[in-house]
């Protein structure tokens, strides 16, 4: 639906906002508004009742990346490739994401439910909160989104169509320059410690590694397997105890089953470097608990709803399952070097002010991440995963 | 470039036909018109002057299969993507494709350079021409447009700009339930002698035969690694001991690079099947050469005209080059048992007036097919391929 004539883009303002949610609101609502946003790619407004405090969020693309000034333009499209994607998610994990009321393609924005009810998970997870039901929510999305939006699901017709309607090409270079190609080389792009160059180096030298590298690389260019959330971080979950919200699918595109299941273990695993006893042990059961989850659930998809003709061949699951596991162990090392070493980096990281434990804990997840590219195809469970992270 | 402003379809004659193509003769020329299609999914008009016998081809997508009658529509866009192919592949083998003079996306027509003083492939190896120079040309052909329309060559903005261009659900969904569904279940699109029911009740029982096909499947609808022609099997080549050309590329698409490469190479042994002695040992120099001939060329514009970050990391080209190489042995797996059993067949096989020759070629068309699907992670040189051939 669009909630616009405005014929050209302009950046929304505070007083624009509240003129845009107006219709929203019960009639003589007094609302206020607030630019909330801290990305760098877009404004954030929440306009509220000023006397319920009942709100909405307006989401605008900005064309640039603020991140670096106004000198890196970005497509507007995604704003119309997020709202899609929310919504096409939604189909099928309702109540995981967030509810659009309404889009504008030429100001590229999205109007929706407002969450600030609860807290971005990487946050929440820095402050030491576990969030119990974060893992069966995600791994309950991950299967959802990922098996009703692939082949296994849709019409030929039909998921070649979406294959279109989500072509994504400037947001994919961005992944496939700062995930899959920058931290394996001496790129002016990359950001790291003094302390971290000896290792950054042997990265940077190590073939076996790189050869890895370029072939998840080739598998996220080519692999058009399902409708991904494209950059499934926990900075973009919303969550409190019980709720837990996906957002931002701005990089959604057709891609590999295993690179939205990589990205949040691989987030996941950030965050439990930094924990020791039970504290880590509950990031490692979220870990181990997000694969089951998923496999579960899109075993149970792939039997109740599968559409294709192979599926009850012997072994076909346990293959196409396998190959999520080897390509989720894969990207999730890929996020882990380029969350510490690369442009972009993780506050569970960052944050951690003594240098020493910082630089450790950065150095483990280098090593993670490099054992998980080169031995994805050793590693045969989750627990022989989640048991790396328990060594150190 | 539009030849026409008509702005509905409808099928030529000889006499539209006739005055479409006048603009490409000298004025005065007296121009008479053949229908000369035998294909069953499009009109072919040959246009040519009376005095010189100089022509060109007027190719017309109809908006139904011929073979089913008007039962089976089909997209006439098959017609500009085929146009569009054409064009692209000859971007980067021109001397290997026919020149495209004109198309009208309305009426679904291409016009273009008459090839009726070459013969088709096919056609001439059944009469035991040996065609000297096709392995090469066909080689040359896959690594030119295959190379060069992959990732490996294409900025990813083009790449995924012609991925979306060259979007061809219905086509592929002929493929997708022809060859790699349709042979290996009871299916009623499935054609054969009864004679051979009990191999193909074999291959409907084997499911590790099955779990492989299912896989192959997959890649076919999944890996956008490069623009297919998507049909390259010996009825899509005009050829003579000098010159090949490459027609119909209706079926183009983004997939498996493996996909040409081992139809062409499942036709030739389909072929190699029928003949003994050095007859035979024509068609196995075939199969070998077409591989290293691709082979050598990819490689060659791997190193000179190969834009990926990661193409120097050793052993990268070697593994893309071991993914093609069991792609292609797979793909013409599928191909043989189609070929054999399923909907369209080849008249090299179906040609073989003695019924006795024709079961036991067919019966070696089976086991090529499935030792391909099954053992292609074994065999690990194109010799060890025609090897097999050899032995029957």
């Amino acid at each position: 639906m669009t909630t616009s004539a405005i014929s050209t883009y302009e950046p929304l303002t505070e007083e624009t906002a509240i003129k845009l949610a107006a219709r929203l609101f019960p009639e003589g609502a007094i609302l206020k508004c607030q630019e909330i946003g801290d990305g760098n790619l877009n404004y954030v407004f929440r306009v509220s009742d000023s006397k319920s405090d009942k709100g909405v969020i307006i989401k605008q693309a900005l064309p640039y990346a603020k991140v670096v000034g106004e000198s890196w333009p970005l497509t507007l499209k995604r704003a119309a490739i997020e709202a899609a994607a929310l919504r096409k998610h939604s189909e099928f994990a309702a109540v995981l994401v967030p509810e659009v009321y309404g889009t504008d393609e030429t100001l590229a924005y999205t109007i929706m439910e407002d969450l600030s009810h609860l807290t971005i998970a990487r946050e929440g997870l820095i402050q030491g909160k576990n969030y119990p039901n974060l893992s069966a929510h995600i791994g309950e999305y991950l299967a959802q989104t990922l098996f009703h939006t692939s082949d296994f699901a849709l019409h030929p017709f039909e998921k070649k169509r979406l294959v279109a309607e989500f072509s994504n090409p400037e947001l994919c270079k961005i992944t496939e320059d700062l995930i899959f190609t920058d931290p394996f080389f001496d790129h002016d792009t990359n950001n790291f410690e003094p302390e971290l160059r000896q290792v950054v180096e042997a990265i940077w030298s190590n073939n076996a590694l790189k050869l890895e590298a370029a072939k998840l690389k080739r598998s996220f260019v080519t692999e058009a397997e399902a409708l991904l959330h494209g950059d499934l971080h926990t900075g973009s979950i919303f969550a409190d105890d019980n709720q837990t919200k996906v957002i931002d699918p701005e990089f959604a595109f057709y891609g590999p089953i295993g690179f939205d299941v990589g990205l949040f273990i691989a987030n996941l695993i950030a965050q439990g470097i930094t924990r020791n006893g039970e504290d880590r042990e509950a990031i490692v059961g979220h870990v181990i608990n997000t694969w089951e989850v998923f496999e579960a659930r899109f075993s149970q998809l792939w039997h109740s709803d599968g559409i294709e003709d192979f599926k009850d061949v012997p072994g076909y699951l346990e293959s196409v399952l396998d190959k999520i596991f080897r390509d989720t162990l894969g990207f999730a090392g890929c996020e882990l070097i380029r969350r510490t070493i690369g442009l972009a980096h993780v506050k569970d990281l960052d944050g951690i002010e003594e240098a020493e434990r910082r630089i450790q804990f950065k150095k483990q997840a280098l090593q993670l991440g490099e054992t998980f590219i080169i031995k994805r195809s050793e590693l045969t469970s989750i627990h022989d995963v989640t048991a790396l992270l328990e060594e150190f």
